[in-house]
């Protein structure tokens, strides 16, 4: 049996446990919850107010160029595009992932033009498959969505298949896809693929270059820790860049902004995917935490990661057994993300509780109690603070 | 003539005067450029931070409730409504004028599917060009964008105009639509519009429910003073808002975002028009700027902008005579929004010059030196010292 002392040894030894200092976490709170909205880096914090007070009121608009405002999409988007794997000049920091989604799927299915099926599981994120439909229905060219589990989408792959859109890691369940098996299987069957990297990007290693992915989404509010509604970014495989414009062509994403012409033509490279103004304080706290995540390294995220939450369901399944609760997530780490679900009929309500005594989680309707870990605040103890908790809320259950 | 003192006293009557000392403008600078970035108020500066260390700092996740984040497209939408005389209920904040533009435009042309024309003027705001120029590429129904000048507008509606879009002031020039009159005509002949109010909002009145209005957008950055690349906003009258989903089908647009359920159901109202989760960072600072200017109040603006738009014209015509410049704003107020644009042919360097002396306005290529004013943070002697500072480098070009 695991101890809570062993715990404390292991933060103690933990390569990753000064970059907790580095984040502000309140007294009293367990947090794994940062796959919903990362915590807040203290640079991040810092630097927004250096951006509104120095930038802005003093600034003004000549911070544009000074403060470098101008550069803040690409500039952003390099550094997320080296957490992901992605060839210099494949990502943009832009928009929110919705609205990416868009983008990135209107382009693919500009390239298979004579393919009319795009791909995807039913548990894919709401908003991927949302947008899907909103973009067949506006292009009214027939156009279908198929829905097929996430142990059937390979062999599902076929000559209809146009795009296969897949989030990588499920966001109920934690199971992740093998990015470069599922892009290799599309490929072969001529399909592209778009990958959602919401829950991927800053919690482990993604090699999108290496995997062949032709395009690529995410949010910048969870893992990556970029504050609430942090804008999000868009990745596209330099073979793809020059081929088509993406729709929503907005005037940052051409080629001379300030020659104000009449007629669209697009910046070179992935540079033509941002749209409108960047909103930049909300882009400059993402700019911190992600430089932050760059200096911790994916592999030392990984690492810990994978021994956090396979602590957790170790722990859990020790301590709770007997309560009902349910693994949700893949067993072997290496088909999971950063988070652990459990399934109990009565999720809501433990959830609910575990927040009374500060330890936050979401939950997932019907059933899921989901914990994310994000290894450079969370620390080993926590684990068992929050099995302790949990334990507490079971035993209080009336 | 006009006296530096005359202007010093109107100053002192000036009822709006109080309203300087609620922004941050630093020494030395008299900022005419709040039509491409407005001024910091200093309000908005601390909500920022309390949202930084506050809300996402010490409430994080919890905040989405007990912040009121996930109200606030609603909420800040529902204040820039007032500020443009929307019907309650008609406007959201969200993503940017490009992105909103792509979505009215779409539905626009889904009303009126038998029309294939968008009528709009060659010196509309790039972005918006661009925009109905990739949605139509997208649709591919063979719609086609027709320039004309404005002018001409109103006499080139015609059968096969399905919309009007129009950037209600000129970007250049400063010139003003008569927002009511271009709707009334557009609707006799079964056309609809699109207005572009990034230039009027918050800068006079405007009233779109007693225009009769179909869809307008506008940003957050200029008039309204919610930092630099503050989201943007959409207005759709009740009328239109029901009949077709936008494209941009994002999971914030739900009708129960929380269900996650795969089929898109749109949220009743203008609330579908929100995509993605909102950059709350940046629409907080833009939600404290718009409660300033409601203090404000738009027709004590209008009255002050009116004011010193004439007095900048009469000023540089008595003190400027016989170097070149040309008025090339309209001489009539109620022709112009909040800027006066002079055309000579070395625009660019005395731009450059002027902000030297630390009078920040705008060059528009290729001949314009564009000059915008705040009537909520400009004062009547930053006329006087801007046209004294025009005058300095005028003399000074060899």
């Amino acid at each position: 049996m695991t101890t809570r002392a062993e715990l404390e040894q292991l933060d103690r030894e933990d390569p990753l446990a000064p970059f907790r200092e580095r984040f502000f976490l309140p007294d009293g709170v367990v947090y794994l919850d940062g796959n919903s909205l990362g915590a807040l880096p203290r640079e991040a914090a810092a630097r927004v107010e250096k951006a509104v007070r120095e930038e802005w009121g003093n600034g003004l608009i000549r911070s544009w160029d000074d403060a470098g405002w101008m550069e803040l999409p690409a500039r952003v988007g390099a550094k997320i595009g080296r957490l992901v794997g992605a060839e210099p000049g494949s990502v943009v920091c832009a928009d929110s992932t919705s609205v990416n989604l868009f983008k990135v799927l209107a382009v693919a299915l500009g390239h298979r033009a004579d393919r009319k099926t795009i791909l995807t599981e039913p548990g894919n994120f709401p908003t991927d498959l949302y947008v899907a439909e909103g973009l067949a229905k506006l292009v009214g060219k027939g156009h279908r969505l198929r829905l097929e589990p996430a142990e059937r989408i390979v062999r599902a792959i076929d000559p209809d298949t146009a795009v296969v859109l897949l989030t990588q890691v499920d966001y109920r369940s934690g199971a992740r896809h093998d990015l470069g098996e599922v892009t290799r299987a599309a490929h072969e069957k001529g399909a592209l693929v778009v990958w959602d990297l919401s829950h991927s990007a800053g919690a482990f290693e993604v090699d999108l270059a290496a995997a062949g992915a032709d395009f690529a989404v995410g949010c910048g509010y969870k893992y990556l820790c970029g504050g609430p509604g942090a804008p999000a970014y868009v990745y596209v495989a330099p073979r793809h860049q020059r081929t088509f414009s993406q729709p929503l062509a907005g005037w940052l994403g051409h080629v001379a902004p300030f020659a104000f012409e009449s007629a669209y033509r697009p910046a070179p490279g992935v540079g033509r995917y941002v749209a409108g103004t960047p909103p930049v304080l909300s882009m400059t706290a993402l700019e911190a935490a992600v430089e932050l995540l760059l200096e911790a390294g994916m592999a030392a995220v990984r690492e810990k990661s994978v021994r956090m939450t396979s602590l957790f369901v170790e722990l859990a399944e020790e301590r709770l057994a007997g309560n009902g609760l349910v693994l949700a997530s893949p067993r072997d780490p290496e088909r999971r993300g950063s988070q652990v679900s459990l399934s109990h009929p009565r999720a809501g309500e433990l959830v609910r509780a575990l927040g009374g005594r500060g330890v936050l989680g979401d939950f997932r309707p019907p059933d899921l109690l989901r914990f994310g870990f994000a290894p450079v605040y969370n620390r080993y103890v926590e684990l068992w603070d929050a099995v302790e908790a949990l334990g507490a809320v079971l035993a209080g259950l009336s």
